[in-house]
């Protein structure tokens, strides 16, 4: 493949061991792929061009059964690649246990559990150097609506983030949360479905102030929203802390394939917006090669990420320096959308008493197929 | 018919005027219905038991083109038949001036056409003694993603929201207002797709407090979620001030049946939800009476909405005073939810050091399949 | 629970062993249950009234790894209950060897080993006496376009089913061939995909008479379709061999509830074009206990879909017998759709120069929102 | 833009009249651009590099009510451009005596009415030289599964089909029928909603040697299905006799958006099947310009369409002249599946006795992560 898109350290791509480690169980298969030690897994990304590596305290164990071994062959990969660790995050979701929630099982026990795991994996990402802890609340849900309270549900929901955000804190970690939301799957109906409701859950924290988000581009669109829209909410409430890149086709269930290998428009302006938007975290993916690969195929396809991402790179660099494109941005009055409405002190009155000609304004086109048909053929390197 | 589920005003069911009056133009047919005056409505509403009606600015001019006129003749319909408006909106999508949206197009003269357009029938809102607002932004939003700067939009929506909070205000009309969420239709995306977005959004707002949601059933079905979680999530923050009850068969158009007529088993938990968390404001529908109807069945249609409520209030009641329920609720632990995850004041260490038997645990069943069978007997009136 | 619903044999309801001993691993958790035991699954079953299980030829093996003991256990426990075993069908998707299709795999070896592998239970299922093979093609499909020539493969497909009817016809089994078709999961696009697309593939096969359908309740709604509109042209085109019974919720990953936990109003009219539309097979669940819960709950929800259906048949006798539903099925005209279009050799000359009052026609209302209503009460068992 | 992809008469462009003409309606919103006169629209088609346009008998009406001089001048535009009308199709949904649908409305005179509206635009369309008429049936369904018996809809449906297949066999017009699925909107569940459908129902028409399918890149997305899948199987029945591009966004309303517009990656493999696969038809864009627009807009919308078009065959011819695809696809055995998967005449014994290394088998990658990304990075242009 062409030299152009070798992904660099400086495009800060990160990967989860869990996505290169993916053994590829599925709800009716068993696995296709041995274990894949994390050593290995480090060394290989960092030939390919990573920049760093995530896990769940789970994720260590793959092989190594003993984890303070696990975790000294981890940073001694670490060490000799030069991989960081930006972010870790906690499995709240494989063990039987937690198949009724982890911070909002009807078990209190459990819940205490829950809280206790990511204390002691918090202890780890912090001395890994970890920025970033990330919070997917998997099993934070119900299939039917008389199993759970939900209002109980989210004084629980918000007691744990809580409790580990003063636990951050008083011992001085200087760890910032992400909250990862997803609609369904594993559970029918998961708490905190979308972008949207974590960020108004967020906003009724004690700690709101250190925790943020994580969107992952598949779980918004299996509701079939807008990812694009998703993340340009999230930035302007100031709370796009990391994110999860990968492909997705529509309203079924979690493919987590290959970023760019869903929908590939959307990814186009996704990394636009990443590139132009303020973001400045990793390029985190969080994908899985599909259950017909073998090991050379899990190589393949985490390069193909990296390479669709600097593809795409290029392209949205091309179309935001296209002067035609900039002139049909203008015909669209994209820009005037940034003027305020109002004059900086206008009263009422005088908006009121303003002349229109509404049939005038009615008649005005916008030019949205033309910039959208530019977009497209940017995307499809034809200009 | 069954004599038992004879709606009443105590019930506090209210409908639109644009629901029974929908004319059943759809994008591939024409109107099979003649315009419906107000004033008609208002009278056969009163007939069927309804509590109130509502209203957008220009559904009053349906067949009398003179405002002034329009509303003289509808203040006389509330006088004669005691119906109450407790709650209006406006038309912000139908004329073609509104194409690219009302508080966020892209052009700056149209936002501030809308804003005087919604003032003006705040007025009339006040007059009438509404006391709730709403805002449904069905043309906020874009088909491409080059045409729309999403935070850009964000803050035109917040600029007009407030700037209408402070009008309501100065005006002393004791008016809150109540966002109305939409994923897509008639835009190809909308902003503030869902509960949570909106939700969020409002957190933002100089005027939060008087800012808060009115839910719309079908909608958050669209987007495949769950309407009982949202409502739930809304409660929880506060934020319940109006409702929108119909029906919707999943990921597809926006159907607007009659309430019950899609997901049978959700709109029984809501009603139960409803009437038991804490919900006071009006029951009101927001459904359209399907193409096929005449005028008979349009009103055939409104009596259904009000009879399928008041059935699953029954039955909702029913299963809550079910000893075998409580008996099964309590098996599912349900309330220990509710039970705060640590002990006050609880130390980090006193959490960390606990024994807890994890095998034990992951073993005991939560029993949401029986519970989950209760309840669809109760629905069925079989117990 | 009341008595009034209580299964017998005569009602004809089945079960897969793999719906009770589903050990509840899923694509984020590990099993939550112990392997069951076939014997006991058919000891419990027989005790709450069902007629018959079914089985794939992996299921048999569950605690007992020796095939001849296990098969001869499993025929102790058919002879010591009494129930029979009307349908058997094949494990194509859990071994790895699965992992691109077994009909239709790119590699020709394991194409031939599954069928090897479906004779060798078809030898057994005859043994038991099983009327119909069901064949879900689970892995036949494909995550990119670019992976499979999808005319090659449904030549595949064709050139499998023929050889196996051809098998079944020599050794003069009797044995009648139903396919299931699946949208999507565990492949990202599953062959033949709705039940549309299955009958269609039928009418190619050599052996088109002896294959037809064996639809799945939540297979088809998620693809959002309408499952009694599926099984109204299954009937239609003389398919329905078999039936799978369970719950979904709309657009996501197939969830398997129990029968009525999901969408209860289509499960109503299911019931009522099952019991009404000639169809007299086993009404067969395909449905998976939650991972919630233990073994008392594994057979709580078994009753519960027994049950479920039970009330919905009494429910839909009393709906069909109700002289107001009578007499509004005929004020909306549906017999008049039995009535042929054209007289009987009518001309085309005759067809056309007939005087017609198209705004009348228009005028006329259906009072279809009557008619659901009071479908919608009879469910709810309001009347 | 660049003149790399000028549209010619070779191409085989066609548009509906009703595509450039939409007045953009929609069920929110009033019309926002005025009629379009068909005679402009033939001569800007042309213009613009189409082949042909394709018309309903209403679409004629547009701007002249007098069908006889609306036709007259249609004539002659194309006889000045030199534009062919490859195709013709009846408007069965926009009146509201379709409200409940033509050939299947439950009143019997609709039924007739229907029938001869589409002959007397036969007898047009053979007049024009349309090979080709289209039936979608978009009122044909229901919104309760009481108001329809789909059995004697399909009665119907088929007796309408072959009433009129043998009127154009008896007039010898030579015009074959494409029907043209769709899964709902504007009715709740439409008949025959997929492709998979609508050929199993043509497998049982009298005449369906003269039917085949006329399958819409949005319908079958609107119910989340793979639409290369889709035109697979309809090409392997013989079944494509047309087809309607456009783009779409997933499970939701139906946006008829600009080829490409929406899934851009299924385009590429769409257009990369329909040049190889034996597809000779029209290339037919069935899309709305967005509402948005002015009539500027809508000429660079149908402009897109074909630059789009064009640019994914340039994209596609690359991609399948590519040696190194060529060896990726080797890799994945994608040929040998079109190997039969037994010898000629082979015994059930010899497939049966065959020694099979089934954890080797098992072990094999099959390597379509790098196809697809061969795949996505030559649609980038990046190779």
């Amino acid at each position: 493949m062409s030299s152009q898109f070798q992904p660099t350290r400086e495009d800060r791509f990160t990967f989860g061991l869990w996505t290169v480690g993916w053994q590829a169980r599925d709800p009716f298969g068993d696995a296709t792929r041995p274990p894949l030690d994390p050593v290995e897994s480090v060394h290989r990304l960092a030939e390919l061009g990573a920049y760093g590596v995530t896990f769940h305290d789970d994720d260590l164990l793959a092989v190594e059964p003993d984890r303070d071994r696990a975790i000294a062959s981890f940073r001694k990969a670490l060490d000799e690649t030069g991989l960081v660790v930006p972010m870790a995050t906690t499995n709240l979701f494989t063990h039987p246990v937690f198949k009724d929630g982890a911070f909002t099982s009807n078990d209190r026990d459990i819940r205490r559990y829950a809280i206790r795991k990511v204390m002691r994996n918090l202890d780890l990402a912090a001395e890994l150097g970890a920025k970033t802890y990330v919070f997917w609340g998997g099993r934070e849900g119900a299939e039917s609506d008389a199993a759970k309270d939900v209002r109980a549900a989210l004084d629980r929901f918000r007691e744990a983030i809580d409790t580990l955000a003063s636990y951050v804190t008083e011992r001085g970690y200087g760890i910032r949360f992400a909250l990862e939301p997803k609609p369904n799957e594993p559970r029918g109906d998961i708490l905190l479905p979308t972008v949207g409701h974590a960020l108004a859950f967020i906003g009724s924290l004690e700690h709101a102030d250190m925790v943020g988000l994580n969107p992952e581009v598949g779980h918004e669109q299996m509701a079939g929203l807008n990812f694009v829209h998703a993340i340009g909410q999230a930035l302007w409430h100031g709370k796009l802390f990391h994110i999860d890149l990968n492909g997705q086709h529509g309203n079924k269930y979690d493919q987590d394939l290959v970023f760019g290998h869903g929908d590939l428009k959307s990814a186009f302006f996704l990394v636009d917006l990443l590139e132009n938007g303020g973001y400045d975290g990793p390029r985190h993916f969080d994908y899985k090669p599909t259950r017909t690969e073998d090991i050379s195929g899990v190589w393949a396809s985490a390069e193909a990420n990296m390479r669709t991402y600097l593809i795409l790179r290029e392209r949205a660099r091309a179309f935001r320096a296209d002067p035609e494109v900039q002139e049909a941005l203008a015909a669209s009055r994209v820009d005037e959308l940034s003027v305020p409405t109002l004059e900086p002190g206008e009263s009422f009155d005088s908006l009121r008493n303003e002349e229109f000609d509404l049939d005038a304004a009615a008649a005005r086109g916008y030019h949205y197929e033309r910039l959208d048909q530019l977009a497209v053929e940017h995307l499809l390197g034809a200009r």
